[in-house]
């Protein structure tokens, strides 16, 4: 059996999405990507969280073609494995449609950055993508959907290119969050913290329509408290 | 004992509806239909989840009267015979006060398909009843209850019927929803997720009070993933 | 040890409110009279629920001098003892901050009746009493706070009285609910359903502002389902 | 092993944040003080909770350098130890991301007193200190943080500085609360209340925008029930 230890690990981070109540029922998956074999690692689809084993996990290319597995792969797989393509420094992907990171999708609005547990995460708002045309959306639906994430993240904010482990997470319009990491266990992680700040966004934006973003001194502080060399969180 | 099979389903349903926090104390009821025999089997009225077994429900013809079963039947009994009746492919309903759902009810507003977790399961915007008359209420009230979402659905949105499995849900206006399915399993799934959809339509209408429907397209997509013969979504 | 039975059906009102999340810690408290002995049970004040004895509970008289009990009584006895002097037909009565009731009780806003569940249970808005005043506040305050409330009944809504029974309970504006019933169970019962009920009035009113009540017709139609010489809910 | 029994404390306030939901992840702290022996001990940063067990614990003079411990120290003890130093009547402080506090913090508002469960803690509003300029935030960050906590209470409402133990919790600007108490289990304790007054705020403020804050005489009344020589509250 290929990638025993990463099947492992995407089945963790598959089941701390249940764990964290991310995700009902079936509406949820993980990926990671071998990037020395070129091979990507993700959850079938349809199947019960509670039935998941290693061996259910299914491998292919970089492309999407199947190596190894009896189950189909999650339908949104071109997405995951088009965001592999596109953000070489990225090792996992998440796809939930947890509640209040879904409703600023569905709404077309980003999260800004309204507070530290927001900057300790995300260095900047959680983007919103445009919505997708009917030709996208006729189409090749899964990959366009990676799509335009990718070039959101290229255009970036202000014809700035946003760099892709500074703000893991991106909300497709309508749909609800994908969200990255450099690992499975952070990809999770990320997507947890994610729904978090979604949740506070939403009460914030709630009790004070107009309230302002923190400022880029703050923003920086935090994020680069817990990322990069001079990081002070955590044991090192 | 009559329709062994279909009663331990219809329980099934009913402790899914626990499980999930859709019902309070006693309120809900699910029942199920086996159209070959002419026969319904449903929740008896009021009696405590955790002691219902399945000699507990209540069989009755289509028109309700009690074949078999010595507990009172759900008060609801006369809206899931109508809707049985009057919509031949569904084989189960579901009626709970899910919050969300309930409140969307109350407020006389239809759940508009905000996003693609609602496109998947409902296809368009699941709607309201008018509030019954006075006259519907004094009257017959279970079986008007049924009358009014039978009538909706008779006359759609825009003079076109709509199909009760496309949109397997309806708010009754100041009361709560009703749900159905092809089985009573179905049923009840589709009550939690219209649990989950309303509550993410409750957050982005809140956040973005004129918020948009997603565009047909998406709509189409989303629904015939997951049904109908080119459906790609789970393991076939 | 006088009332055995009392003090173990108090107690357990007390369980179930902290079993349906309305109490924090230890804000909440139930009683029960037992209107033959003219004797109230009481749960004693600010002690940990998981340490709760029907031994500790507290018997007082219907002034609420103690005969029975070692611990201070809840702080709250006196309005207590004044509900069960004023409103003859109530068994017990059940104290709680759960959060939606309150958040209507500190918006000094009664809970419309928008829906069925609602109407189940009460048969009307649930009312809110006039903020008291710094003279009540300061004086006999415990007392003075069921003042409100027995005042409130007493003027009704359009000049008519309201029967205790057919609204079991109070917004105390600033303050919280004070719920009732025929006996314990049925006090705590109904301070689930109105926290169940306001959380969905809370929902409905943030949808839409100037939502509109149920019919007089809807109203009738529901409470007296449930209640009354002819009500067909449950199994009689 | 110094402080063995302050050690215990402190790690059951952490935990008692986890089991009330009040902390995801790492993201809290909690600290005491043994003010004879001028030490605290803290929390150390970034350590699952689940493995967290006295030895743990880092101590520290009151100026925040390390004399017990293997463990890096919660990246907010400068703030800790300021509290310290400048409340002299307060003998632990905790800090947590908890979501209606923090929402509160994030929009840069106080949380009212709009009603009796606020008052029987928070001797009026809960402050939110002003934005930390940028300079603040690029130098001596954490101490800036409890700098403007401090000034606040200096400051006070209407030039009258605020007795911390009479408001024992503050609100930071774009981050979140702190909380503290007369020793570890009220701190940890009036942050759980604080969480739950803050998302009654919350839903008293989006039901009525302009809601009026209890009168003086309230708060007197439920401040003074359960705190101060004349306390009615508990058993005593």
């Amino acid at each position: 059996m290929l990638l025993k230890e990463l099947r492992e690990e995407v089945l963790e981070a598959n089941l701390e999405l249940v764990r964290r109540g991310l995700v009902l029922y079936t509406f949820g998956n993980a990926s990671g990507v071998d990037r020395e074999q070129g091979l990507v690692v993700i959850k079938p689809s349809g199947v019960d969280y509670g039935k998941l084993k290693p061996e259910h996990m299914v491998v292919t290319t970089m492309d999407g073609e199947i190596v190894e597995g009896n189950l189909r792969p999650s339908s949104d797989l071109d997405t995951h494995t088009l965001l592999y393509r596109e953000f070489p420094s990225i090792g996992a992907v998440v796809h939930t449609h947890s509640d209040y990171a879904t409703s600023f999708a569905q709404a077309g609005l980003p999260i800004p950055a309204l507070g530290t547990t927001h900057a300790d995460y995300f260095y900047g708002p959680v983007p919103v993508t445009a919505a997708l045309s009917d030709e996208a959306v006729q189409g090749r639906y899964v990959h366009e959907t990676g799509l335009a994430i990718v070039e959101y993240f290229r255009q970036g904010e202000d014809g700035q290119p946003i760099d892709p482990l500074a703000v893991p997470a991106c909300l497709v319009a309508g749909h609800a969050p994908f969200v990255w990491g450099r690992n499975a266990h952070d990809a999770a992680h990320n997507a947890v913290v994610l729904e978090a700040v979604a949740k506070m966004a939403y009460q914030t934006l709630t009790l004070r329509a107009n309230c302002e973003s923190v400022s880029k001194a703050l923003l920086d502080r935090h994020y680069f408290r817990k990322h990069g060399a001079s990081a002070t969180y955590g044991q090192c």
